[in-house]
């Protein structure tokens, strides 16, 4: 059925910032009007939400999540990320199942929807990317979901797979789900990071994303060690590295990007390459300050992420939100990352990176209805001087009271339109304890 | 009525950091029994709470907060702290009267319960000290409320006053309110920080405070310009300069702390001077990192706060916690700062350097029953792998379902046992509205 919000207070986060008063009309999951809506000369039926004078947004774009690790939270904290990779998440990973996977990407994907995200890239598993598929089907959300990609040395043997395994299984999942469910379903490649694929794996992978249209992600400059080791290897920066194996480019979202060489700055630019940004993450592995504040400067396109579960411990979106509002102003000075911009990062910016920018990110005409209703009668948001500091530094994740994907609410007062909360928990603990069987 | 809270995870932040299954009884606002509860031989009646399974804690304990400032949330973002306090603050403190101080108050009081803070130590204003109290009255809660001292140059004029007239008026306040309220109630001593008061002042204050057995509090060392400004007027780090005016002591809370020169964890070491740290509002101002880890193996008693509202933009404790644990990693490693330091600092901490450990803090037989039941069902909490961490980087303020002091339950599933939510959002809005017309 089709849809109208009414006594909204909408912020557009279109190129004028326009914040109105009023209505968004919906049909057929496109945004037709928005503030002043007539609908008395319609003979249609129309689905009304009254938002009471709450804000509407757009719904989040996070560019950087690990649905397939959501059953870890808070298993691995306190440690180094190569020791927190080696030690704990990749035998974790290794140990998934079919169920398993379903079930953290379930959670994931519902905790993602509670706390407003609509659209995210999920850089995936190296198997059982299936799984994921179904839980996204089923969730009413939008994503792309990659397949990952490991198969250089030091792999453990439940991770490593054949390169050319990997691209056929990315072209069969691109053949049966890309675009499906309306659209809201993609497919991406996610080779994992430049120490864990072969170079000629590398360069396949990207040659063969380019070549299908799809999206290319993977993480790179988080650590120290990682960068001098890749520099010690190959005689170039992380991002040069990438670059040379054409990894870099309009359809390519990178991780971090923390511990960044000048020259680093020009490449992401004139790549067009995309930058995700996990403050909470690199604050938790003691990763660093990525140096958001010099690449908005320059023209990087920078988005948002949550990363994962066990290093963040959170999927919500307004923890890095308010993260990256605060933590670079220290260093860069209390004017800079100020609430607005750092909205537009995780909106419209993120449905630039993802490609997705003529559909979502905004409350445009034309542009499919991705909506969040975020309350404003908090006792911790009022009294409210300006809408995007509300949202940015006193909101929280249970403010949003109802998620709209593609015009259909899909989430209301604590409540899936199809999934049980309490079932989610109940099973996501259940294959938590069979993983860890497994193990 | 006395109370038991049955089938909850407790943990206890006693000295052994405990943490039992089972139930807390509650007697006379005193904890009798904690674990297995033997009923069966008591002919008393008592009132019966089931967590569910739900954490059972000690309510946090903030040690600096300006309830004050709340109505001003929002309203002076991404400025730095001098221009923050001359252009923003103290103009919009000077126009406060009777009833906007109290909708301030109500309003901070009820943030701070609904999200777990059962005690906080407010660093108050100039005038109008009377109605924060009468809301800390009406609210149920615990804490400190301390009369600001403002008298040295260049001091708007609402705000300034004569100091002999500030400590008689602490005096009055003291006799009226101090310990009442079943020791609910304290009256403290708040020069605002080294650059707003007279140095004799300072030392008049110091001594009345530690005379009459008052906490006293200030800031200090937020910025580098304030600290300069101190070096360059007096020739003494700020520290000592509040050493040498007598204000360091067993009973003095000194928040921020950021810009310390060397000898000045010294001074705070063997004064027995506690520090309050306020992360966001350190990264909003752009004001730096405080030296947190350092402080703690110094052995310096390091507790939290949440500041203001206008540079927070919130009163949650869940907030700083998180902040807490973060923001550290990069600098000293991802072990330090670990989610079980961080929770003492917010709950046994904070009630040593506000000199009630005897009686708040910890959930230990003899002592108050303040404590906080949070919600670990949520989708994401779960699953739950290690309990500090599921606090301190997983839950959020909404986490919390009840909030019980001196054993009565003042707060439960978004109600307050007196206050009317809407209504304090609503009278919040009007003063607000009203205070900008007389400004």
């Amino acid at each position: 059925m089709d849809l109208i919000i009414t006594n909204a207070n909408i912020l557009t986060l279109d190129n004028e910032d326009r914040i109105l008063f009023g209505s968004v009309l919906v049909e057929d999951g496109i945004i037709k009007e928005i503030g002043r809506v007539r609908t008395d000369n319609k003979k249609k039926v129309y689905r009304v939400l009254d938002a009471e004078g709450a804000f509407l947004l757009p719904g989040f774009v996070q560019t950087h999540v690990h649905t397939g690790q959501t059953l870890f939270r808070g298993m691995a904290d306190d440690v180094e990320l190569l020791d927190w990779l080696n030690k704990y998440i990749w035998p974790l990973e290794a140990a998934h199942n079919e169920r398993s996977v379903y079930e953290s990407a379930r959670l994931s994907i519902l905790e993602m929807i509670a706390s407003g995200t609509t659209t995210f890239l999920d850089i995936g598993l190296v198997h059982n990317t299936e799984s994921i598929l179904r839980a996204l089907s089923e969730s009413g959300a939008r994503g792309v979901i990659c397949k990952m990609l490991m198969d250089g040395d030091g792999i453990p043997k439940g991770l490593a797979q054949d390169n050319s395994e990997s691209l056929s299984e990315i072209r069969f999942l691109k053949e049966k789900y890309h675009r499906g469910c309306n659209g809201r379903i993609m497919i991406g490649v996610g080779p994992r990071f430049a120490l864990s694929s072969r170079e000629r794996s590398l360069v396949e992978a990207a040659e063969f994303a380019r070549g299908e249209g799809l999206i290319i992600t993977t993480h790179s400059s988080e650590n120290i060690k990682e960068v001098l080791s890749i520099r010690d290897r190959f005689g170039l920066s992380n991002i040069a590295f990438l670059n040379k194996c054409g990894v870099l480019g309009e359809n390519s979202v990178i991780a971090h990007c923390i511990w960044l060489e000048p020259s680093d700055l020009e490449i992401l630019k004139d790549s067009g390459t995309s930058v995700a940004h996990c403050p909470s993450a690199n604050l938790k592995l003691a990763s660093g300050f990525a140096r958001v504040p010099e690449m908005l400067k320059y023209g990087i396109e920078v988005t948002l992420g949550a990363d994962g579960a066990p290093c963040n411990n959170n999927l919500n979106m307004f923890n890095e939100l308010r993260l990256a509002a605060l933590i670079h102003k220290p260093r860069t000075g209390p004017v800079n990352m100020n609430a607005k911009t750092v909205l537009r990062m995780a909106t419209i910016g993120g449905a630039r990176a993802l490609g997705l920018d003529s559909e979502i990110g905004s409350i445009e005409i034309g542009k499919r209805a991705d909506l969040i209703v975020v309350n404003n009668r908090g006792i911790h948001t009022n009294p409210v001087d300006n809408i995007y500091s509300t949202i940015v530094y006193s909101s929280m994740g249970s403010d949003v009271s109802c998620v709209v994907v593609d015009g259909n609410i899909i989430y209301q007062n604590g409540t899936h339109y199809l999934w049980d909360l309490d079932e989610i928990v109940r099973k996501s603990n259940e294959e938590k304890g069979r993983l860890l069987k497994r193990l």
